[in-house]
C-alpha cells in the first residue's frame, strides 16, 4: 500500500505575497512532483487537512487536485484517496527545469483559459454550436485509419488532389464558377488569398482599385504590398467602374465583392459586372472577385459569380469554407487563371507551402458526401430565420430610428441610423452598452465621406439574444 | 492469364529530342497505364526487348519499371514479370480527370507528389512511417468529443494558449530557449516564419546578413521582401560574423542557422555566437535564428539556442513541428522578442490569421502527455543509425571518392566528391541514376565560388535503401 504522508509533511515552500492562493498550490504541487520532494506512488492528505493546514479553501484544493489528475501528474479513485502517478508522463519530467518556482504566472498560463462568449452584433463568426461535429469527427477517424505515408509526407503546394476536384464540381454547381481543378489553389482562407493576390500583381506604387467602403481586410493586404490604393465609390449597383476608368484607367488590379458588397450588402448588376470585365480586358489588368459569403442568400435567385463571364482569363476568384463552417478551419481556396497558374504556385511555395493535408482530406470527404450540401441548406434556412428576426426586432425597438439594408443574404446586414453622430462614435457607445456595431467608416477610404450606418451580424445569435440586443440599441439611442 | 504484348505494340509516344531517355521512359508509361492505352493487369514485355527496341540500356528500362512499381502502378514477381496493376491507388485514378492529355508538365505536377516513393537521398522528408498515427488519431477523437464553440470559433492570432505553453515549456527544457508562453506566434512552418519576419524587418533595399551557402528559402523569403542580400562566407566555425561588420556594418537582419548549418552542418563557435549577438545589440539589428533540424544531435551535448544567450532581445527563434512530426502536419512557432509582439501579431493578423485549432489543441495534446518526448528519442536512434549506415555504404562503395561531412545531427549531411565536375552537374547525372543529391551550388550566393558537394538525406531511408543508393552513386562515378 502507498505511504500517505499529512498536509503538515507535504514540501511546500511559503507563498509569495503577490500569488494567488490557487496558482502558488498548483505550482508547488506540481513543482514538488516533479522534482521529486512529491515521490511517486506517495498518498495526498485530505483535501480537508490541505484546508485546514494551508489556509486554503477546500474549493481551491480540489480544483487543483483536480487540475494535476488531469494533466496526469495525480490519481485518484473514489474511497481510495488521491497518489502522485506512479508513471509520470515523459514530458512532464523533462519540463521539470522550466518549472522555476519563481514563475507563477508561467504556471498559471498553463491552465486553458475560456473564450469569452460573443457580444451582439459581433459580425466576423458564423453559428458553429449546430456544426455537426460527429460527422467531421467521424471522417477524420475514418482518413486517419487509412492514412498513408503520402498523407504524412510533403503534399501538393496546390493543395490536395481530391480536394481540388471537389471545389470544382461545387463551384461550378453552385457558383457558376468555370474552372478545372488544376485552377484551384488550396489556401488557408481569403486573407491569405487576399495577400498573395497582392503580392503577386502589385509592385510599389501600381494602382489598384479597391470599393469603397470596402473590406479592410483588402485594403489592408494592399496596402502591405505598396499599392497605391484608388478608392472607388459603391452604390445599389456595385462598384461604379466608369469613375474607376476615370480616376486610374491603367490600375493593374480590381477588388470586388458582387455577390454581397461588403459592407452595404449591395448586388453588381450584369451592366457593371460586363463593364469591369471590359475594363480589366483591354487594360491588362486582374479582378480580384471576393466571394465571401455569397454561399447565403435567402430570397431570389442565386448571383452567378462574375468569375463565369471572364471571357479573358482576367479574374481570380476567392472563397473560403472559413464562414460556411468554422472559423478554425482554416481552408479557402483561390481559382486562379491558367495564365497565372505557375507564378501563384511559386509564390505559394515561397511564402507557406500547403494546408494540413488531413484536414483537406477531411474537407473533400465531407463535400463529396453530401455534408457539405445538406449543412448550407439547413444553416440557410437559420440564418434567414435569425435575419428575419432582427428585421422584426430592430422595427419594434427602434422604429424608424434604424432602417437596415433590403439585402435578404450573408450573416451581417448594414443598419443606417438616424441619430446625428458619426459611426465611430455610434461604435463607441454601443460597445459601451454591451453592443458590437461596426461604424461603416471603419470601411470608408475617403474619410471626409461619413456614413451613418454600422455593421450588425446576425448569423451567431438566437432570436432572443437578437432581441435584447435590440432592446439595449434603442435604450442607448433613447439615452441619446 | 493476363495478355502479353511485346514492346513493338507498347503505345509509347516519340521521345522529345531534350527529354532523357529515363524522364521519357518514366513519362511514357505512366502516362499510357493513366489514360489507358496500357489496360490493368497487361503484362509488360522483358527489360531485354525494351532496350533492344527502345534504343534505352537495360539499367534504364530496370530502373523505370522499379520506381513505376514502387509507385504502385505495375505489379511484378520473380519468375512470371511485371504487369499493369489491377488497383490502382485511389489518388491516381483521381488525378485521371486532372491529366490533360496535352499539359504533360502540368499534369505531372499535378499529381501529388507525395504519393510518389523517396528516392535516396532526397533531403527534405523525415521518416514518417514509424509516427504514431494511433496515437495522434486517438488524441484528435478525444479533442473533437470535447470540442466546445470556442474550438471551433474563431482562435487566438498568437496561436492556442495552451499550445504555446507547451512549446515555450518544450523549448526551454530542449533547446535552452528563454521565454514566456506570451512570446510564442504558432505558425504553419518555417516558410511562414521567414517570410512573415522578412517582410517585417525589411524595407526595399535594405541590407540583410545571409549565411553563403545558405537556406534557400530564406534567400527567398528575403528576396520577397525586397531585401539587399548580403553574402556571409561560413567556414567551420559557422558564419563569419567579423566578415559580415565588414561588409554591412548596418544591416537590418542576420539570418542563420547555428545549431547545424544548412547545408554544410557546421556548429556556430560560442565566441561567434557572442560577436553576433554584440553586433545586432550595437547596431539595433534582429538575428533570426532557424533552429531548424536541431532536435536531432547524435553524439555530444545538445547545442543551447543562441537565443538563450540573448540579453538584448535582438533574437527571433524560428522552429518547426513538421520535420520533427510529419510535413504535412503544417505547425511550427516563432519566439518573438516582447518588443517585436504587436508588430508581428499585427503582420500575422494581416496576412493569415491563425492556424486550424483543433490542430493546435491536438499537438498541445501529444506534446503535454510526453508523445513528443518519446518519439524524438525513439527517432533519434534511428536516425542515427541510418546516418551510420550511410557512412558505411559511402566508405565501403565510393571509398575516397565521396567524403562526408563529420557532424552527427539532423536529417541530412552534406558529402564532399573529388570527381572533377561542378556540384549541379553531379546533381544531373545522379537524378538520371535513380538519385536525389541537391548540388551544394545551389545554396551558394556568390556563383564564382563553387562547392564541390553535395546534400544527402538519410532520415526517410532504411539502411538497404541506403546502401542501394550508394552503389548507384558508386556506378555513376565509375561511369564517370
Amino acid at each position: 500500500m502507498a505511504k500517505s504522508i499529512s498536509s503538515l509533511e507535504l514540501p511546500l515552500r511559503a507563498r509569495p505575497a503577490e500569488t494567488t492562493l490557487t496558482d502558488w498550490l498548483y505550482a508547488e504541487l506540481r513543482a514538488a512532483i516533479l522534482d521529486g520532494r512529491l515521490k511517486r506512488g506517495v498518498r495526498l492528505p485530505s483535501t480537508r487537512d490541505f484546508s485546514l493546514q494551508h489556509g486554503v479553501s477546500r474549493g481551491i484544493a480540489m480544483l487543483v487536485i483536480e487540475q494535476l489528475r488531469d494533466e496526469g501528474y495525480l490519481m485518484s479513485r473514489t474511497g481510495a484517496g488521491t497518489w502522485v502517478n506512479e508513471k509520470l508522463p515523459d514530458d512532464l519530467s523533462l519540463s521539470e527545469q522550466v518549472c522555476a518556482p519563481a514563475g507563477q504566472g508561467k504556471a498559471k498560463a498553463l491552465l486553458p483559459t475560456a473564450r469569452e462568449r460573443l457580444r451582439p452584433f459581433q459580425a466576423s463568426d458564423p453559428e458553429v454550436n449546430l456544426f455537426p461535429i460527429d460527422v467531421w469527427s467521424r471522417l477524420t477517424s475514418r482518413q486517419w485509419r487509412h492514412a498513408t505515408k503520402s498523407l504524412l509526407g510533403s503534399g501538393d503546394i496546390a493543395g490536395y488532389a481530391p480536394l481540388r476536384n471537389a471545389i470544382a464540381e461545387y463551384l461550378g454547381t453552385s457558383r457558376g464558377v468555370q474552372c478545372s481543378p488544376s485552377q484551384i489553389v488550396v489556401m488557408t482562407g481569403t486573407q491569405q488569398s487576399l495577400d498573395l493576390t497582392a503580392r503577386l500583381l502589385i509592385r510599389p506604387g501600381d494602382a489598384a482599385w479597391m470599393e469603397d467602403p470596402g473590406y479592410s481586410g483588402a485594403t489592408r493586404a494592399l496596402r502591405n504590398a505598396g499599392a497605391k490604393i484608388i478608392p472607388v465609390p459603391v452604390d445599389a449597383e456595385g462598384m461604379n467602374v466608369a469613375k474607376g476608368r476615370q480616376l486610374a484607367p491603367q490600375a493593374k488590379m480590381a477588388y470586388v465583392t458582387p455577390a454581397h458588397q461588403f459592407p452595404l450588402g449591395s448586388t453588381m448588376t450584369l451592366e457593371r459586372r460586363i463593364a469591369l470585365l471590359r475594363w480589366a480586358s483591354s487594360a491588362g489588368s486582374i479582378i480580384v472577385e471576393d466571394d465571401y459569403d455569397s454561399e447565403f442568400r435567402f430570397t431570389g435567385v442565386p448571383i452567378p459569380a462574375l468569375q463565369g463571364l471572364d471571357e479573358a482569363e482576367s479574374v481570380i476568384f476567392i472563397g473560403s469554407f472559413n464562414k460556411v463552417l468554422f472559423p478554425s478551419l482554416r481552408l479557402g481556396y483561390m481559382v486562379v487563371p491558367d495564365r497565372l497558374m505557375d507564378r501563384v504556385l511559386r509564390l505559394r511555395f515561397e511564402t507557406d507551402l500547403w494546408p494540413t493535408s488531413i484536414n483537406q482530406a477531411v474537407l473533400a470527404d465531407f463535400i463529396v458526401e453530401g455534408h457539405l450540401g445538406r449543412y448550407i441548406r439547413r444553416m440557410r434556412e437559420i440564418y434567414a430565420e435569425r435575419l428575419i428576426a432582427l428585421q422584426y426586432s430592430a422595427a419594434k425597438h427602434l422604429g424608424d430610428a434604424l432602417r437596415l439594408s433590403g439585402i435578404q443574404a450573408g450573416l451581417t446586414t448594414a443598419a443606417f441610423y438616424r441619430a446625428p453622430i458619426d459611426s465611430i462614435a455610434f461604435e463607441r457607445m454601443a460597445a459601451s452598452h454591451g453592443i458590437d456595431a461596426s461604424g461603416l467608416d471603419r470601411y470608408s477610404l475617403r474619410k471626409q465621406k461619413k456614413i451613418p450606418g454600422v455593421l450588425l451580424g446576425f448569423a451567431a445569435f438566437e432570436p432572443r439574444a437578437i432581441d435584447r440586443g435590440m432592446q439595449k440599441l434603442a435604450a442607448m439611442l433613447e439615452e441619446y
